[in-house]
């Protein structure tokens, strides 16, 4: 349950706005919510700052929906990861709230605009017009969780000189996200560059030995620069969570 | 070239306590120095708020000698991961100063004492006693650079009563790091009580389809819980510089 | 061949309401009968309790549908596992009494309902709402065996409070089997809670280094809880089968 | 803390012959207890009927030593897996009731025999002579866990007649071990012929594309036989843990 | 070029009853013929006994067409292997003769019947149903290069009584094939019954573990039996071309 | 930018015949253009003596256009590759010189003849009928950089008497392109049979164990030959690329 | 039991030399011999051919002295594979007729020459000279099984020329053995060479991306050659086992 | 044989210097010459323009020496990869000239100076001080081809500027070998920087997911510069050899 949300809640019933029994009601699930096919865990925002979100694959847009119900009356942003068109839309046939963002695969349903609660910008790198979505969806999250966030896409280490001509927007962040397919020397060659954190994200983009993302992984998890830490391949919500998570230490 | 002797010879040269040849001899070598078998990145400490730490694998006890020489000069703390006993009774017969730590097998060279910059505790908790070797390298590093560290071992999740009954240091450290092999579960659970990031280490502890490792890693890259970035399998060192990175954002 | 059904079969012969002839002519595939693409094991239900289970996958649903017919005669109930809809339909228009479950992907025919025999209930845990499907299919194969089935859905271990929160359910039953996808890391918790057979199924859920459920199934090898044995990946049947022939012995 | 002696304990309060300050003392790690390198689970053996394990691999014989002693005041019956004959020794001169085996590395430290508590035999069937030291693991894991154990050793599928000459044990059983390196082909075939669960075990015993035990291992979580699940490679230790566990449902 | 056919040529130019330039003419593609997209090998009857086989996968219809219009008046027998419905639909068109074998994927050309070549009946034995088609196309193989072929299939090692009753087939074969997927364990067990050779062939039929045919290739490589040798998962066609090749010796 | 056109630029603003501003408007993208989703890289032609190559997998046809219209200003030849019919037909609108590829899925934009640059004729050798599309790409990326490029196509070692008769044009060669699936065996006999450098191309051809192209390519890193050096699987183009480079050494 | 030594037993039964009771004795373990750590498989050479054969790794000294005691009074040839020197001095002391080849890391133990058997003469070609001690162990052990056995030793596919001068001895053998490291690539191209059954050993020599041996192995399942099959890395004795079958089909 | 030595001795002949008897006895083994374990190839060096190299790994001391005899006397300059200390000293006790280079683990046999053949300075860069012993391999090589060889050791991509700085060197060669293990990413930057052929060493440096030197292999092999080809890990003999065929084309 959102925060401030439960302060409200707290302060209509010491008010007198709202009766106990209806308060209680409201607050019975706030441990979690069992609706058969899904645990919904209440608790989370409270818990660790951003509710529980909805990992689209895998789950009907039926589901998802009947997710989205029970948490909209606890919380003030949610969010769908990797959910298609065709899912997308049935969701915000009833949920007109909801944002759905093409490239990004995700849906953004937020229902007042999210203050800013990170210590500096965030800067997203990637390194090739086919990782733009997975670099997007990092953005988004990254966005959704309270913080500036900057992009700079397509400065692949094959023409160093074009990320050296960012070296100012480079400097300025406190955290950085680096996105790569391929060989996934990037993160290496930006975390070189900066002493701050550096969360690598490697994609699936390439072929061949790409190994659908694991030499990139694989290439990233042995940097030889050490301010270097990896998520999940194609997992940019990972990477977008994980920076916001550091921005407000 | 660590930055507080930097501006310690910039006001000597401008009191005159040394001559600007003697300055420049000194600063010549700013940028890095080639001694054939290495080009050592003086620069680093400058750039990255830490100096270039010494890889020991591969590399001869003379070789690691020869680097420490030229670096004591422009550095206050100085690192050596992964070197052996014989190699470090050799280093140490030259540079009395530096500590080796049997078990995280790491040489901790250092002038004076580092101050505290971190903004909060690290804690570092490991899954079993076979990880700490690996949690020590993680703690040792955290340290030089500055940082309160904590640690929690051996409460792996077969007894999970054990870890929460260390809720409350778990509730205070600004940044964890979580070291663990086998199934590598660990983290998932830690940073699911957490709103805060959590460094996964994976370990080679284990045996059969640990697959020295892989098996930890990859379970840890999958986590259900997002607050969770990775490094390579037993870099502690790498850990323990990450989260020191993130505890100054 | 269902030994209720030979049992009844031989009294017949005994009090002369069926012919030597026609009880030959009976029992004649009594060891297997060869239809050209497969050798129906009828001996299968005497020696192992349970009839073979007609795996849907690569088999037509004319093959399909010949086997239930040689079966049908022999057997009080059969299992089809790993079928589409439209072969299970093809298959319902000539077996009325087969049932579809589309979730689980499998048809159970049963003639006379299945009496109870396990010793205690069956509980069964999935770690995500995408991990339904493969717990279903250990549920009705579970129950197919004459065994009183519970389950809880979605409590993975990035919110343990919803685990913990079914402890009664959990200490009541005398086998359980949990199944989980991305890190699975649920067995090893659910496992170190118990004194009891714990079957873990890892499922293909997850996307990146889960590398189709390898990751999950390695991890529950490797489980630190000792009171765990695993199935392959997403072969709910097994689980559902194994746990019933565990909770006979 | 084992259940007998916790009975005992208070029962000597109850009569008086135990201070409450004495019993105090006695109890107050009943949860586990904090030894800096490891955190022992002294609650272990009343919430899973036997206590914590000591993996030996990784840890000094001082570690398992100073575990040991901690434990030994606890508990009726410790086992030490994995532990090579220079640490035993070093154990067994501080613990002289330990029993060294060497095929099993493994130490048993009983202090009064174990009941049987088992429903029935388990039965272990080795494929090879190489296999037998894995056999052996589990053969004693058992024992100690309070089970009649047969074995029958070097019977492997390219001479089947040897198994097929012993049908009469592998019916009495009431839970089968079956461990095999190489095509790991065993478990299926004995699977095959009866009515109860299997615990599959492979081992690394072989070459090439063994694998270490990786071919074995897929092979058996691939049977074809519903009646088998799996442990890790080369764990007689679980295996014997796990089939104790079923033994008893 | 087929032998037979050359042998004819050869005495149609010594009767005088085909001029010697209309030979050349025929001759001169002897050793291969270059058509852009292939060199047609028209040497391998004369050199190895048995013509070029087209391997239809990656192949256009017109290609297949193309290099079967070069054959066919120099070969007696063509095999195409690997080619669907439709390509095969366009092939048949153009060469009436052409045969097409659905669940064998695969064509068969054949001018003139082919003589029995072979010392004894080749065995095909096959562990499961879905395993068929990889058995036929050994079949059609077989029979194309001259040989008496037996078929067994679906007789898996979890009913071993099913394949103990042909036993008097099994003797009788001079060369074996046994086709297996999932764990592979059937070669191992055939070839403990018999002094022939038994050609293994993996099938990629199973699911998670099965690694699409990796396991059953591996176990079959490990067989400790020792007169097993193996083909490529899924490689029918090289199974029953290798026991041809051996059935000549 | 290609640098024959920079010349002229350069000659036009010395004679007057282009204005300052309009110069500095043309080239004030010299080094790179951000157009959001890319940066192109127009320096690559001066630093590299060839412009960028725009891959066209992951890239909508919009992408490829929009990049396409940026470097048609600057670049005399531009090539697009791995890109399908249906984006192809869209571009080919929109820039009508495009001339589409359809077996290497490449389009090749040539806005004047390219001078033949390289010092002898390229060889292109492929071992069967499916890898000519890879064979392809390495023809056109040569022959687009300005060599004589000759092809062999199917000449497997399984017949290499038609190698062997090609012997005189291989020995013209100057640099050798070797493109072979299944084995890869193709380049180590070529290379044995030369004193020039081969680029050998692994090709995704072939089923089972070929592992998608892995296997051809790890044979061909094994190459007993030492004139061998290897470019990721299918990469044509990398192989024509590279071949091109050496030409001009 | 050898068959020649068994029919010697009959007939001094039938002609009184030998008590019925003696016989009894002799005959008793005529299905197999149960020492504890070994089923000895007597019928082997009755049912196979060829008696049981010792894999020596993984068992002690003892355990191969004492099997060999028991198959000594029943078989006339004996090998034990993978033995090192010292295993083998013992036993040699306590079988004087025991020779060992320390090449190949074999004992045989042959006590009347084996009579020649096969069809032909079997050839052994390996690539190496590192390749050597597996092409040994195949030597010997068709050697054994009574072949006519050549060898050509050190003839890889950089160097063609080598091979092809020994066209004669490669076209009189019946079978034929490739032993490669490396690439694998010799078998496909001995193989295109001759219409006989070759089996294709692949070696662990090579480094890198050698795998092991498994590079070999799969491009050697990968031949385009079709008269080729494929037995476990370095296994040189299946080999020759294999072929020693063959040549006598 | 040496071509410059051939042409020398049929001068000789020519001149009347030498007997034809003499000559012949010289010429006999020109195609190969056969001393059992090894089929040497005198032939090479008159066909590929430098002799046969030999493999120390897995070849006794007796073996290299016994192939050396046979070569001296046929060639100028003779080289043994892979060689350890105690081997190389056997070997130099009996040929005089030969040089041991420890760090690269190989021996040079000159026996008179090899003419500089190279088109331009060939350039070696490593990125850290433990990939050295490659980089000097390939250095060797390079250099007994008859090239001039420049070497910039110790350069990774975490601090670039240490690469930049070496711009003109860069510039300079005609052809480059990249040796680097972790994360392989050095090939890619430095052939973003030139028009010249790039040839990458991955080495086994690292741990971890290095996996043994894969990594660095699959990045390279996805570099995304194109003017990059691979040879295998630690390959530093094939690197020099590689660029050494290049840089005379």
């Amino acid at each position: 349950m959102d925060k401030n949300l439960l302060l409200k809640l707290l302060e209509s019933i010491a008010a007198g706005r709202v009766s106990t029994a209806e308060a209680a009601d409201r607050l019975q699930h706030l441990a979690y919510e069992d609706i058969t096919y899904a645990h919904i865990d209440h608790h989370r925002s409270l818990r660790k700052g951003f509710p529980e979100v909805i990992f689209g694959e895998g789950k009907s847009a039926d589901q998802i929906s009947g997710i989205l119900e029970k948490m909209i009356y606890q919380e003030n942003i949610i969010l769908v990861t990797r959910i298609d068109q065709q899912k997308a839309d049935f969701v915000r046939s009833r949920f007109p709230k909801a944002v759905y963002h093409t490239d990004a695969r995700m849906i953004v349903l937020e229902l007042t605009p999210v203050p800013i609660q990170g210590r500096g910008p965030i800067l997203i790198i990637s390194a090739g017009t086919s990782d733009i979505p997975v670099a997007k969806e990092a953005y988004l999250t990254a966005c959704a969780m309270g913080n500036t966030v900057h992009t700079i896409f397509d400065v692949g280490v094959s023409g160093i000189h074009r990320l050296l001509n960012h070296k100012k927007m480079i400097d300025q962040a406190t955290v950085l996200i680096v996105v790569a397919g391929m060989e996934g020397a990037l993160p290496s060659v930006v975390a070189g560059m900066v002493d701050r954190p550096v969360i690598a994200v490697p994609t699936s983009v390439g072929y061949g030995v790409n190994l659908g993302g694991l030499t990139a992984l694989f290439a990233m998890l042995n940097s030889c620069s050490s301010n270097v830490a990896v998520v999940n391949i194609d997992n940019g919500f990972g990477a977008g969570y994980m920076a916001a998570m550091i921005n407000r230490v």
